[in-house]
């Protein structure tokens, strides 16, 4: 599909990357190159303009560079693996609470048959549903700006949770409640204290518990000069895995 | 649902994990406890019987735990992350050969629209089949005995494509042909030799090259005791991302 | 100096290492390889006999293979780390409690001008003395078979200490009491509980607070397909440092 | 012993760190804090002058605060392993070529009785003898500001050796030559291929190869909120140690 006036791009030139709407009379500088928007339209992706290549983003993409973020967002690294150790797919419904930017929905969204989300702050409730919008994701989403707690839902009414919240613990009760038999749990807590406290809150509520982290490694991708980058993300969140018990 | 006979199950017993076929006459010991398994027949996930917590795997679990091996597998720490940086959707068309025990297809033809795998060892042809056959995955997924070289596709045919051969330099201009433009690209591969020489064999062909490594290292979940376990798996391998460039 | 009856010897073949004392009727078998003692005495090291190396053993490799243990020791990639940050150097006096083994005194040793030990338990207390005389190390250590809260030694005494013990938060304030002003402070902790306990209890004793951990990712040393080894030791211990204030 | 003028001290705020000449005049701004040198003046290592701790610096805080660089220098994280592995002793003569700005030697030196330094660029030999008197550093080091391949070294002279070039391939007969039997061998690498390289260049001179990586991976050490820092050095180089063999 060549590109048309209003699909968001991304520009790759060296190792600097942009996300951007096409929009005709915009241009772009890097060092001495400009690229001039509208000589993009029409063209395939994977073309060079003037030293940059114009492709369609990918998720990962739209999600760092393109949503806003007024907190914290789950990264994909962290999500990718997430969605699938919530085995989810077109005929599961998954709780997600504590949607902030609405990142980690964007990832969920994609494997499961419907997401109900929550989000207890007006202003992370507008900006996920912008994001949201702006990609033109999430449409399984039913996001709700409402405290998890005050949520009217029924028991055994979901298949997986995602929890991304300060103090899990105080939700601990509720969400195994509304899980069905046997279902996967996860959330991520960025210190090593809220994983102890929350371990011990599901103690006789939740089994099969795991706790693991997830570090990305990148690399200079020089052929005669291949070695990892000075430095790397080195946390972004304890991952907590269990699966609810009788 | 409760669980039938015929069904795959998933034993919990403090930090050992079995995955079985829950088989009428089939009991299971470890250390002096014993779980008959027709005392699980009828039970809902999440119960415990005997100490053992039994649950309904997870795709990780299945590939994991019930996936028969001649080969080394795409581990899911690996695999999760590809899948979604490969951009699938249920509009998209992925190529994928070396195929080996079916490890990563399993993942990927979860998010895609349809899978063409390519497996040039008859041995690994079958067992990928057979597989897929035990848990019932892969419905999307056209799988031929063939070395990918001698496939005859169409220019400009796929949306993304997975790599798993020793010499994927060999391949590369055909991959790039098959490839819509701008398509994302993904590989895993165990040693830096390989990851120089592939990256040298890119030049002209790919751009938005990303190497990287994906590290796990898990915790023991006691909430009074947190501390990693004492060893990791520190290798799988070299994961290389690009896009077809015109 | 050529080898002699009595040496220690490390022996290579491959990728096994045996650390031995070098007695003339011992013979040792690997595979089909057969290496007589006696055939070692007199030759130089770096000799090959047989498909063995032979060689003199560094420190590491005399903790590592040659020190008998009866609990977990403190690693050289610990131990090595903490003696420079230690600050140690010929004029200068370090206290150590919680000796176990003995691995990390015979590091702290080389570098410091004398160290005081104690170690509340007469197993292991009579275990480093051995160790250390195996090798003949240690000749500037003092060690004693006593609980460090006993100890009877003047306040403004040492200028380093290393503490090696499940609660040091119990001897934090004596600690404080015998080192110098600004002295430097180092201890290991397996699990972020004893850290946070630990660090709760140093506050307004030390100041210049660093934690930090150690990863050693070990390759397999193949020219041609350079790779990290299948898996690593993923934690020995969380490191503290700090220095005494006023 | 109290501060006098002259002195280097470490000065801690928070969690910055500065290392200075203590002289009378001078004074540093720090937020809205103003420490005045002259305050300084007269008091024990660990006072805290209007905020600022007042510490003597240990060897890691003179090389990664107080020496000038006009190249990348070997970290302490690496140093101080490299120090041990390679067994140095007061009765041990270390080799040492590509010396950079003197941050390797001076780690070495505390531990070897003596070591023979050479440094092909003059200014970097003028830059490490600076950085070692500004600290009163290296006495037993002897520094020629030569190429190594061009030194006029005996046979079987040194203990030990540490090469930090570019292309060690070049001096590794010539490093064999000069070493004694069996005397370790360290060197670091930045990039995967050159460690292929050196590798095989070392087949038939060496044994006992190994490679790896030092991670260190630092907390933020606030005991109600444990957590490693945001990011971390990914690479610094590749670690190979050997052993020469005949």
């Amino acid at each position: 599909m060549n590109f048309r006036e209003g699909d968001y791009i991304l520009l790759v030139c060296e190792d600097r990357r942009y996300l951007k709407a096409l929009t005709k009379d915009f241009s772009l500088n890097y060092k001495e190159r400009v690229i001039r928007f509208e000589d993009i339209i029409g063209k395939e992706p994977g073309h060079s303009v003037n030293g940059f290549y114009v492709l369609n983003p990918t998720l990962e993409e739209m999600i760092l560079l393109g949503f806003q973020r007024k907190t914290q967002i789950v990264y994909p690294k962290d999500s990718f693996y997430i969605a699938y150790k919530l085995g989810l797919s077109k005929d599961k419904r998954l709780l997600e609470f504590g949607v902030g930017s609405g990142a980690s929905t964007a990832v969920f969204s994609q494997l499961a048959g419907e997401v109900w989300a929550y989000e207890i702050r007006e202003d992370f409730y507008r900006l996920a549903k912008k994001n949201w919008e702006k990609f033109d994701l999430c449409k399984n989403v039913r996001l709700e700006n409402l405290d998890f707690m005050f949520a009217d839902v029924e028991e055994n009414f979901f298949d997986a949770v995602f929890v991304d919240v300060k103090e899990p613990t105080l939700y601990i009760q509720k969400v195994w409640r509304v899980l069905k038999f046997g279902a996967p749990f996860a959330t991520i807590l960025p210190t090593a204290n809220q994983v102890s406290n929350l371990l011990k809150s599901m103690e006789n509520l939740f089994c099969n518990v795991e706790v693991l982290e997830i570090l990305h490694r990148p690399y200079k991708p020089n052929p005669d000069r291949l070695r990892p980058q000075d430095t790397m993300t080195a946390h972004t969140g304890y991952l907590v895995f269990a699966r609810k018990r009788i």
